[in-house]
């Protein structure tokens, strides 16, 4: 068997993931609704054998949104696009199951995996902000708490794996002499009735090369890594050092053994924003000239997001940042409590949480070398299997594939060429089996 | 100014719009799921300069359905896939208002008419079979009654086409230098509270290069003829002679005048069935071909199918065609009504009528002279603006192209080039005023 190698996503946000991102003398302005620029980026992202590209995702804006979130492709559709374009990278998007209905999500998503010839992933949420309910027929206060999303999404994914199932691999005869197109007995209708979903079924798009789309989920709180090692089958987090990657890593992985699963069949992947420069004295400056386009303005309109919009203008700059209390816990629970925690710790000022929050200093950053150096030792130490990059600058995607991946080839750490043509297949997942295929038990005895 | 086109779409189902049309000799049996295939018929249709593709859609299947439905794509990936591969067609299709959130239908075709540079149609369907209802959540008594159904599209398209506007065209200022992304003023927010839906807006994606996707829109009955006029860009409608095409043609561009709307702004499109062949004969041999696919059981499933999935077997087969009373009415109103009466008056058994509805005779059929005939006197006598052309033949789609194409070329009726590269401009559509957009008085009088 062939050594482990890492896995890599490429995740595309348009202008960028932060405020001022937009403001680089290198930046295409209106990047986060031009079709050709996505596809130039998948492209690259599949020459450099990536394993899948990644669309995030929200469902409400105000006027102190970030520039991308105001006006960016929707993941369905932008991911369909790009299945007609490719031929071999993973295509994954955001979507969540707070303010969709499952019939209808487990066909796109279904539909997108045979289109592409299995290669589609969904990264479920929760939808984290409580104005998504306004879009959706109700008031702010009935978008559902916490731990109720994640009960609900529980019941969504057990309805939309289910319907995916509707239709065994071998269920379309297609005998045009006999006029049989499909063995009835064949076709399943999960009559799913639960506390919040009621759905007959069945679905009416079969199974792709990969049996099911790729499950990803990013959920970070104790509910979202109990979800997580339940459902996942790869997971996109958030950890700023290798000790933490590792904490994340075990503490996943336990609890999906706890659950009866294999953990080698849950991929985690850290999602990471590289500076890549011939130096280090270019990579810190690349990194100087990103932040320095963020105003403080925006840096705390954008710390508001995480905290249900709280307007951050009315306390001083210059002191520590304020108490909170619980404010942020129903929305970004596992990040306001990180963020919290860290600017005590570190006693620093609202100033510096926004500015740091707006820009934050990349973990990776420096030479191909250097950052090669920690991917691999966040590989083979137990921080990750693989990682999610994101462009810090506009030429970040272009950076990594041209520069870091050709070393981590090198070194073996990396595919050549791709192993197979489904997600699962390069992710090195199984396919799931159909779960109302019989086997024929006098076969298997003969 | 240039002669009036004739107005083409193609309709894209995959093995076939009827029951057995999968068991000809020729027919691609897994063409429902085949994206190679819907490629290549999309640019085929392309190469022959049709206005669009159109992707039909339904949203419940029992094992009785006819094969294309079981396993299709789902309308939205499929188009957005099509968009990444095709650069001038227009990408229409359906989806029910019935059964989906405004919010994220408004996204999904304005995304996808972003993707495409301006190329979308939405078919607004409200949903004509119950067992929708039980794939979401609802029992099958809870389908809403054909009348409120067209009260929920009314109002679900003052949500969607208001969020379109959300963004004026020139929002986006992108000044990188002032830090000045967008013009605050120049984003609107919603706001809707109706009957049926509460939506807050804004969207999170701008309008494309032709403002907003192009409304389709198909119901026969009296609610859907007025919502048509109401709302439509375009209708897909479905008469079998030219008188009752001018009947339809004159009467919904009436209501659109009555309701103060140009009634040249309606493109009116029969749905067309060609089977063409070098000789009548030839046409004729094809489509006893087609037709002697069919079993009568079959046949009866489909039938029933009309009529809230009724079982016809329990009817003698060579008497007159039964009472259905009202059956039938809430689902697919005007067609079973026509049924009915088309049955009583030329005096059919159950057979004829089930073998008819199965594999009906196309109205053009005959040699590429004869149909381009009867399409130029559909189109001269004020029964059409144009067809939607769906494929009798697993070749229907070819045939059309490069033998009918041809002679409405040569005869001035349609266009040998593409006219614009949006939707709405080969419709010749004008384009919609953002609803919020200010015009400078001052300027204009100056």
């Amino acid at each position: 068997m062939s050594k482990k190698k890492i896995k890599l996503g490429a995740i595309l946000h348009g202008v960028g993931g932060n405020i001022s991102g937009w403001r680089h003398p290198d930046a295409i302005t209106d990047a986060s609704v031009n079709f050709e620029l996505y596809k130039k980026w998948t492209l690259k992202a599949e020459e450099g054998k990536f394993d899948f590209v990644f669309i995030a995702d929200g469902l409400y804006i105000t006027e102190k949104s970030i520039p991308h979130f105001l006006n960016r492709f929707e993941p369905i559709t932008i991911l369909s696009a790009l299945a007609g374009i490719s031929s071999k990278i993973g295509l994954v998007g955001t979507l969540s199951t707070s303010y969709s209905e499952p019939f209808t999500v487990a066909r796109q998503f279904g539909s997108l995996d045979v289109i592409s010839g299995g290669r589609a992933g969904w990264n479920v949420v929760t939808s984290p902000l409580e104005g998504s309910a306004l879009n959706y027929g109700k008031r702010e206060d009935q978008h559902p708490a916490h731990a109720e999303r994640y009960r609900i999404a529980n019941e969504y994914l057990e309805v939309t794996t289910g319907l995916w199932d509707s239709w065994e691999d071998d269920a379309f005869v297609r005998d045009k002499e006999k006029g049989v197109f499909f063995d009835p007995s064949k076709l399943h209708t999960l009559n799913h009735k639960g506390e919040f979903f009621s759905v007959k079924g069945p679905l009416n798009v079969a199974r792709s090369k990969q049996g099911q789309p790729v499950i990803f989920q990013a959920g970070a709180s104790e509910d979202g890594k109990n979800f997580a090692a339940k459902v996942a089958n790869a997971i996109f987090t958030g950890q700023e050092t290798l000790e933490d990657a590792q904490k994340y890593y075990a503490d996943v992985k336990g609890r999906a053994k706890a659950l009866g699963r294999n953990p080698d069949e849950i991929v985690i992947l850290p999602g990471i924003g590289p500076i890549v420069g011939r130096t280090q004295e270019e990579a810190e400056r690349k990194y100087q000239e990103i932040a320095s386009l963020t105003s403080i303005d925006k840096a705390l309109d954008f710390l508001g997001r995480f905290y249900e919009h709280h307007d951050f203008s009315q306390y001083p700059l210059d002191e520590p940042f304020p108490e909170l209390g619980d404010l942020g816990r129903n929305s970004f629970q596992s990040a306001t409590d990180k963020m919290k925690a860290w600017a005590k710790a570190e006693g620093l000022t609202l100033r510096q949480v926004a500015l740091q929050v707006a820009t934050p200093k990349p973990t990776f950053l420096g030479t191909p070398e250097v950052i090669a150096d920690k991917l691999q030792a966040w590989f083979e130490e137990g921080g990750a299997d693989g990682f999610i990059v994101g462009s810090s600058t506009p030429q970040g995607l272009e950076d990594f594939v041209e520069l870091v991946v050709p070393i981590l080839q090198e070194r073996g750490l990396f595919r050549e060429e791709y192993e197979a043509d489904t997600l699962r297949g390069n992710l090195g997942l199984p396919i799931p089996e159909n779960r109302y295929t019989k086997h024929n038990q006098t076969a298997v005895r003969s």
